[in-house]
């Protein structure tokens, strides 16, 4: 470490985490044990839909900005240990399995990127290129890019209609192409890294691709998932990140509807429906799987719903303030963080009460990230 | 921090964790990333048969002694923090939900302790009393302690045949008591919560209780576990924290059998049995569920044999080393780390290619705890 770095605290890294202020380019270092704002790193650049994944030390945090930046960020001197412009616009990322690899989703160019993740150097560039209607190799967006056992990077492509699998176990890359839907826009992992699940914006249905069994192909379930479903203007398509998959069922935002839907996982049938108080966003379960917490669009989103998962019923409505726009759970889920963008303010909640317990300032707060996450497959 | 304590490393402790030298009263820091031991504690007791739980910044390990010892150790300054004799002889021990409080498990005298996590200042002293055959109120040996959702600790009666939980979530504390089997001899409770499940040292079966809906009391399921299953002579009861819950699925050591038991967890029915070079003493799932990682009792303890979960095949018999103790996954699983006490060796293997890729030294080496488990409900 060179001696203008600012002594770091000696604390243990489990309990912190960052909290990301979009309209500032900045993220707040927190503590969920006191409930307390440590410091706030600043220069981060653009941080509109930014999202954030640890190391697995738990000090540095990997901030993929809007704008094609990748900082890391150390959690113990709250600095900027390197940032690069690696793409002109960029979409999340990935750590890998044993950390040694940091991926990014881009835009503009498109492609996916892989840098070491000590270092920031480039270590792979996989332009995910496609041949498009004209015959002509182009870059495609990718989207939904996730970890998954066995050191691999599974992410989409929006343009071409494919999910693509990296593996970086090997001395080479090794990429794998399944066939998709038209459109993938977003996707995630379910929690033991088995099920890649992309959500379609060019046709009804997800497209899902078992990990376990890759030779079998993408299959589609929920077939009415989508369009097909929509009956009122779509504020915001939901974050798949957010679905929870609690007990054998999977809780879906349902799209430009009031309803969060519920899925048996075991043949994705479609068993019930919940009505809830606007368009979904973020449908998350608390680690112990008892509480579904909902978040909405536009002009519903000062709210959070609490459903029980097993009576399936609303048992709490919450007004956290005014553009609700993330969630965190405490990794053993006694509490769980809210921030609220219009009102520059985080909520902290006990699960068990359902009682706000502390309040944080923030400037315009989007996403939380808690350390945690270095020890969780697909975060 | 006082001035005499030894200035502590700058690093995350994301990636730490503690290996129990059982003979001789001392746990070894290591670094899971880099394979290294740290340094050594020492001055820790009788740690045959110790365990470790995690303060949630995963800074402080609390070791729960044979000898009744509660030692707080500092993975930082790699220090004994504070130390007390609780009882005359414990059996393991668990932290809360919000992380606030350290409980033990007593043999003698029996009973409950509960701690301040920060202070280690007795919080609450819960005999266990039970009436005997002769109508005497006796301490009961408590066995199978752990944390649940709701700050809940839940522990079973070895003498008294009950199940109590602890709710640690008020100003006072609720006890509520379960009639469960003959003789409950130890137990584990599910990743989220929900289903806590005794093993019987009295009579065949297991008891299970549902947290979620504690008023139906505790049932039985696999009627025919136990005793009844006893074809050899059992060199060692199998500890149950070791099941393995996969996909539906767990995976369970027979008792006195060279088999591991499969049953589906829907409605606990035995559904498979899979042969296995011992009697099975610690099964573990990948954190991915894709292995089942099997150890045994004497004299086959010097295998380790790994199981496909999906084609219940054995894909791998690996041979770390003389009497293999325990096996500790990294939280992504990219890594396993086996302890084989009378080798003086632990060594890591690689789960995607199952073979070894580091050994380090270590004193008749035991439990292996990472801090990972600062995060994971009832660990």
């Amino acid at each position: 470490m060179s001696e203008k770095e600012p002594r770091p605290e000696i604390m243990g890294t489990g309990d912190l985490g960052l909290i990301v202020e979009r309209a500032s380019g900045s993220v707040l270092v927190i503590n969920t044990s006191r409930h307390e704002v440590l410091g706030r790193i600043e220069g981060l650049g653009d941080l509109s839909h930014a999202s954030v994944v640890y190391s697995r030390d738990a000090r540095y945090g990997y901030v993929f900005g809007r704008d094609g930046g990748l900082t890391k960020v150390d959690l113990l001197t709250r600095t900027v240990v390197d940032r690069i412009i690696q793409s002109g616009n960029s979409i999340g990322g990935a750590i890998s399995q044993d950390g040694r690899y940091v991926a990014v989703s881009n835009y503009e160019p498109g492609g996916v990127k892989v840098f070491d993740s000590q270092t920031l150097e480039l270590v792979a560039d996989v332009p995910a290129n496609y041949t498009s209607g004209q015959s002509e190799s182009e870059q495609s967006k990718t989207v939904g890019l996730v970890d998954a056992p066995g050191n691999l990077f599974v992410f989409s492509l929006f343009d071409a209609g494919e999910i693509w699998t990296l593996d970086m176990s090997g001395a080479s890359l090794a990429i794998t192409r399944f066939e998709a839907g038209k459109s993938p826009y977003d996707a995630l992992i379910t929690p033991d890294g088995r099920f890649y699940i992309a959500g379609l914006f060019g046709e009804d249905g997800l497209s899902m691709l078992d990990l376990w069994n890759p030779g079998q192909g993408v299959t589609e379930i929920l077939p009415d998932y989508g369009k097909g479903e929509q009956k009122l203007p779509v504020y915001k398509m939901p974050h798949l990140e957010g679905w929870a998959i609690a007990d054998g069922q999977a809780f879906v935002p349902a799209v430009g509807h009031h309803q969060v839907l519920v899925a048996d996982t075991s043949d994705w049938s479609l068993t019930d429906r919940i009505p809830v108080q606007g368009q979904p966003v973020f449908v998350m379960a608390s680690p112990d799987n008892r509480q579904i917490w909902v978040s909405f669009a536009h002009p519903d989103n000062d709210v959070v719903q609490v459903i029980d998962s097993q009576t399936l019923e609303i048992i709490r409505t919450l007004e956290p303030g005014d553009a609700v726009l993330h969630m965190e759970f405490t990794p053993r889920g006694e509490e769980v963080w809210v921030s609220a963008r219009d009102s520059n303010r985080v909520t902290v909640y006990n699960t068990r009460t359902l009682e706000p317990v502390a309040t944080l300032s923030a400037e315009k707060p989007s996403g939380i990230f808690f350390t945690s996450r270095a020890h969780v497959l697909g975060l």
